[in-house]
């Protein structure tokens, strides 16, 4: 049975492209990181193309390591602060949702809840809000703690402060504001009330001091992929985000996050699952495979070591590239996904070197997903979305604005002639253009 | 002898106007609270008079009191978040400041200092932050506390906030990007520092995750007259604002605090002292006097009884508009204004009605100031400026736009006539507008 829908699509967004070597990509602004234009220019290329939203992924804290091999990988540590920059998007912008990462472990939510009502208003209804907890030791060493607080803590905030941002948000009833110049009144008394909140974490007595926005609410999005971020994105979220690797468990994930929604009296499309996925694509397959090569050769050896030592949490500096790595460098259980870390796993046991083992790791962290034609990209997407694995996707484009510019021009067209995208927006704000509902404002 | 400079001037916003009755003037938007585009007529019209900044009050925290005045005032109720307002104008405007006010009561250093660093980036070397300590017992009830903690507290707090974001915005010297693709080098990593703060209030290691910015560091701006609020002012900040009201003590004020700057091995030219002054200019005396009638005729009495009671930190409610206040309403002592607490202690003694001491209060916080022809005006802030009482001035515009286009169509030409005013911007940055020193980046 065909889906009734389209698929929903959004850019996500580190500054220069997901690859880590992206920055020194020749189709972009070296000083890309410091550059609103070049963030307007995504943004612009991602409205045109009719997407749903741009994905502003963030961590409040600069990346750490071996201080030359981070010298080399900007990504994660020179970035626009994702709120303001949305905001300035969202005048620069017309129908593009804006979609920010902002974490619970680090914010107070009376200044997260504004910040968003406010961005919403600017936006006129386009503004998102990408919940986490943040997963790294060094941003508690920002914020005054020693690292991370324990994961079940992290949630059970997590919970109380969105919890906390709901009410803040339905402050003022949608029909509060009378603007009766007339009478001298400008808004209702009995449709505007405090929260009174009082939980194990948050005491926060409101009301928002800004009032109902166009979205009554900015659309939720998540990416947790542990239990408590299941219940908690099954309860409050409307995007959920993870990283595909699999068609068969994705469609065990999907089926299972929507039918947890019925507990909390939810329709199962008012989420909408959308796995991040890494696209390469070209004219013909060859094309697209020495746009994977083009970038792999330009991935220095320490940014690997690098980047394969937060996957494997271990420290890798001074393992030599030519020699297997010792097994006991491995650790007992995954952080990120574990069909990679299995197959990692059988390869470093297999006696490969530290060299390819960081080859294979960067390739697939950056280079698979979907390499080939626009048929190839769409069949696959396809598959996804008609067998229910996906609702959409978010979209990991290695090089930015390059990969953006070639997906747009290769594979949106052929997406439309299939008809599993639309041509135009639907709606003006982002829950209408994702068919998520609106929350209706309170009655007074 | 003649100042050497010009005057500074910057624009004083709550949405609607400083007036509490500002909303009902028929000359703006009554949707204006939730319009960007009524905040970017503001900032254009300031931008075009060639003003130095756009200065956006906040509180976290709707007013609180009685619920029927409140929904006549909704300055305080319904308003913009300031950080993400004047993100948005950062891309909607070329060259005028953008101030917005921040409470290192109830943020985080290092997401305040991102925010603002961020903030810099965009508007390219614009950004101020207003540093507050927050000094209404509702604002500490939306953030886990049952009210306000002491005086010197927050005073502690705020030193040592302002201290960390110092070190958080040297993070990267001015000179640490080397953006080198041939030898796939992004940064200097030995001109990129942690900053390992361990204090009484705030633990964080750093470094900021972004690049050194327009500014090197944001304008700092503050508006304490308590003596901890002087000395953090005079080791701090560039601008100091607030409500003027005799040039006698404004001098000693202004004297004091610059002379306070040489312990701290600060020029006091690097801080520019900017009272607050309420303008009702008219092409004759006659017209600007109508213009503060037309206002004081919408101001309703549960408006001014609310008013009143915050300055006198008293309910005033049910209190009868045509008998005199009892006199064990009064406080001992005043929060605010000396002059203007014992202005109304004497006209309470000699046997006003409650009515006729609303009207005065309202006249006076609304009305006064300065009110005249554009002369009128002039010969003030001449006076002001020229025997430094001031070097400029923050204008508190009774309503937003009518009085900032009086402000601009007579007083600035006339300004311009006597050679206190510039016709044209000296730089790029607000620094380079206000004539206060950019830090140096620490070199390698």
């Amino acid at each position: 049975m065909p889906r009734p829908d389209r698929m929903k699509l959004g850019t996500f967004v580190y500054t220069y492209g997901f690859h880590p070597a992206s920055w020194m990509h020749p189709g972009s602004d070296v000083g890309a990181a410091n550059s609103f234009a070049h963030m307007l220019n995504v943004a612009r290329l991602s409205e045109a193309a009719k997407f749903d939203f741009m994905f502003m992924a963030d961590s409040p804290a600069a990346a750490v390591g071996d201080p030359e091999a981070l010298a080399r990988q900007p990504n994660k540590m020179n970035r626009f602060e994702p709120l303001t920059l949305i905001s300035a998007l969202a005048v620069a912008t017309e129908r593009l949702g804006l979609v920010a990462t902002a974490s619970t472990s680090y914010y107070e939510p009376y200044n997260l809840a504004r910040i968003f009502a406010s961005i919403d208003h600017l936006s006129g209804g386009r503004a998102c809000w990408n919940v986490v907890t943040s997963d790294h030791d060094e941003t508690g060493y920002n914020f005054n703690r020693r690292g991370l607080d324990p994961h079940a803590v992290r949630y059970a905030r997590a919970r109380e402060f969105v919890d906390v941002c709901f009410g803040l948000w339905d402050s003022f009833d949608d029909d509060a504001l009378l603007l009766d110049r007339e009478r001298g009144i400008y808004h209702d008394p009995r449709k505007l009330r405090a929260l009174d909140h009082v939980g194990e974490h948050f005491q926060v007595r409101g009301p928002l001091n800004i009032a109902s926005t166009p979205q009554g609410r900015p659309v939720i999005a998540q990416a947790g992929g542990s239990e408590a971020g299941i219940a908690l994105a099954a309860e409050t979220a409307e995007i959920v985000f993870g990283l595909a690797s699999d068609i068969g468990r994705s469609r065990v994930f999907y089926a299972t996050l929507k039918a947890r929604m019925a507990a909390f009296g939810r329709d199962p499309d008012g989420l909408k699952v959308m796995p991040g996925v890494v696209v390469n694509v070209g004219r013909t397959r060859a094309e697209a495979r020495a746009k994977v090569d083009f970038m792999l050769e330009r991935l220095h050896p320490d940014v690997g070591r690098l980047m394969l030592s937060e996957f494997l949490e271990a420290d890798l500096r001074g393992v030599p590239l030519d020699a297997p790595l010792p097994e006991d460098r491995l650790p007992a259980a995954p952080k990120g996904s574990r069909a990679l870390f299995e197959e990692l796993t059988a390869f470093v046991r297999s006696g490969r070197t530290v060299g390819e083992l960081i080859r294979l790791y960067a390739e697939k962290h950056t280079g698979n997903g979907i390499t080939g034609t626009a048929a190839d990209v769409a069949d696959v997407m396809e598959e996804w979305f008609e067998t229910r694995a996906a609702d959409g996707f978010i979209l990991m484009l290695p090089t930015l604005p390059a990969s953006l510019q070639d997906f747009t021009e290769l594979v949106v067209p052929e997406l439309r002639r299939r008809g599993l995208f639309r041509d135009e927006y639907e709606g003006m704000t982002l829950r209408e253009n994702l068919g998520v509902p609106r929350p209706r404002g309170r009655a007074g």
